[in-house]
């Protein structure tokens, strides 16, 4: 698999790359970029870039072998893998609704569980994932790999939660409480801020 | 007030100067684009490209009056306006924590209510604002100057939600459904995808 970096923007097309080649006729042997654009509604040189950032099985003329282009666009997105990897601490409604949201899987994605203080037994969610206790969570992460955690307590809360997921040996955190956290330089934070969203757009038409 | 374009960070820092300039002592009269700068860790040049695009009460050497400052900013971020105009489609979890989440006060905007299909008669959020049944959409559009619509449905109705808030001449949409709107080309929609906010913080530390 090539090792380029790929853009959001990218990524975000990749999920509809693979639905459309999953719906085709695999026996069809080869599709061109031309085609894929044509169908998904794209720029062809576009497609050309996502598709050669993923794979380089890309021939000119013939285009790209189906199966072996589906084989590794999953790759790419992880899927197949075992993606327990990924816990919420704050189990409120916005915590809750992550954890049940179905559409992390088009990304080979999978939250594993969710942490809260106020919760004194485990529980399940909607969807059968488990709700803990707070003070289980550094034994959840010895014993699963948890790389990703998601913040989705209070602001004045988050960066004791963000100190604790890093103890734990966190590699990256997802942080949807409006705040800024300190975190060690190697540490990627993305924030989703809601609120500055809805302002934006309110802007737009204001 | 001047009425320049501004980023989605400039918007960002807007609440940050705000809520600074509210907590120091409003007679100190003037204060310059350094002291902010220094007070908030943000660069020189930033902070006056921000100011500049919202306030042209800036002097050299003198800096901004706060009191006009402050007033600038809020007018800006459009604070005591009435601000009824945002509704949300879809009461699943993840319309309710929208619904109830406070953080969207900092930008002067607050939702008017939300709306479901699944909702028989009208309930109350935890933080008291009203989920009516769908039915009562469209004369909730006439009596309340409707702006922006939060569509939290799934993919497979999300665009005859959009329909419906279109036809009740709903200016802006922010879709939290992963899939592509159709919208007359007037109307923007802002698309937040969760699954590939993770996917692409995944793909950082992979």
């Amino acid at each position: 698999m090539k090792r380029a970096e790929v853009s959001r923007a990218t990524l975000g097309r990749i999920p509809s790359y693979l639905e459309y080649l999953k719906n085709i006729n695999r026996h069809t042997g080869n599709i061109s970029a031309t085609t894929l654009a044509k169908e998904l509604g794209l720029g062809e040189v576009q497609v050309r870039k996502d598709l050669g950032a993923v794979s380089g099985a890309g021939r000119p003329k013939t285009g790209y072998p189906v199966e072996q282009l589906i084989e590794e666009l999953e790759a790419f997105l992880g899927c197949g893998k075992k993606r327990d990897n990924v816990v919420i601490v704050g189990a409120g409604k916005l915590g809750r609704a992550l954890l049940d949201y179905s559409g992390f899987a088009d990304y080979g994605l999978e939250i594993a569980a969710a942490f809260d203080v106020a919760v004194e037994e485990k529980l399940w969610s909607n969807s059968g994932k488990p709700i803990y206790p707070m003070e289980r969570f550094d034994d959840f992460c010895k014993e699963h790999p948890v790389k990703i955690g998601i913040i989705t307590v209070p602001a004045a809360q988050a960066q004791q939660v963000c100190d604790r997921l890093v103890q734990n040996g966190i590699q990256a955190v997802w942080c949807f409480a409006p705040c800024a956290l300190c975190v060690p330089p190697e540490i990627p934070v993305q924030y989703e801020n809601m609120a500055l969203s809805l302002a934006y757009l309110n802007k737009k038409i204001d």
